[in-house]
């Protein structure tokens, strides 16, 4: 098999998890999610986002996957994370992780029922002929940087402090 | 996007689309199914099927997909369907589809909450060291010709008269 399919089981040489990297990453990746949520190109759930990436990756910009500890205990999310992880690396669909759903939740969730399920969150494409914003940029950049040292799936660490 | 993630939007050119090998690879579908059963290597069930291939993907040496009529309504089952397929891809694992869910069923169930499930049907490895059989030896090629003509997930006519 391929590197990719053991990210979930080989974490990455600690040489390459640079804190402030993930750190910065997390800071860029908390902007795009705020600015994505005020322009309605953002979803929220693992069963939306399959639908919509499956149905038109061309339009998915950004995906997040939130593995925290509760994740090693559900076994049909680990599927889908694998599942969805392949999706985004076949097309070209940059993909990172988050340990703090909680937090992520807090940044993207109005809804109670969101809260819930923020295991994965979409950033849909902005509409056409207007460029990505420079926070998703960076993160397009840095995705592409780990990629090149075999990691598929990098975390990284968004800030506190809610929205 | 890539051409594969339009598989089930774009059937292949009727010109490559030969009965006659549909036909042929189906009868070898059927034996290699119908071997892998008796030796225990059948995994029958979306779910079943995917938590064997994301856990150990190389134990996985075939996977078909029953895309009947019915399947068309059933969103959850076409972002499987095609998650599933993208993993495959990825994970150098041969597929194919069937239009005839109760026929597959027919050959590999053996309880009534399989004919139920049959919408993704695996055949694992054989113990190591021993040879793939000439059947699914045969559906290997296959896969692999119909790759060659960018047809990512061929279709195949199981034959009928049930086991």
């Amino acid at each position: 098999t391929n590197q990719r399919s053991e990210t979930f089981q080989n974490k990455a040489p600690a040489s390459i998890k640079s804190d402030t990297l993930m750190k910065s990453a997390g800071k860029s990746l908390k902007e795009a999610l705020l600015s994505a949520q005020s322009e309605q190109r953002i979803t929220v759930g693992v069963y939306e986002s399959a639908k919509i990436m499956t149905e038109d990756p061309d339009s998915v910009s950004f995906c997040v996957l939130a593995t925290d500890e509760e994740f090693e205990c559900d076994i049909a999310l680990q599927i889908h994370f694998t599942l969805i992880q392949s999706f985004c690396f076949d097309n070209d669909i940059s993909i990172v992780r988050v340990s703090d759903t909680q937090r992520l939740a807090e940044i993207v969730g109005d809804k109670a029922e969101q809260l819930e399920d923020a295991h994965c969150v979409l950033i849909t494409n902005p509409s056409e002929g207007s460029w990505d914003e420079p926070a998703l940029e960076k993160l397009h950049v840095f995705c592409e940087e780990r990629r090149r040292q075999n990691d598929w799936l990098p975390e990284v660490s968004l800030p506190g402090g809610g929205r």
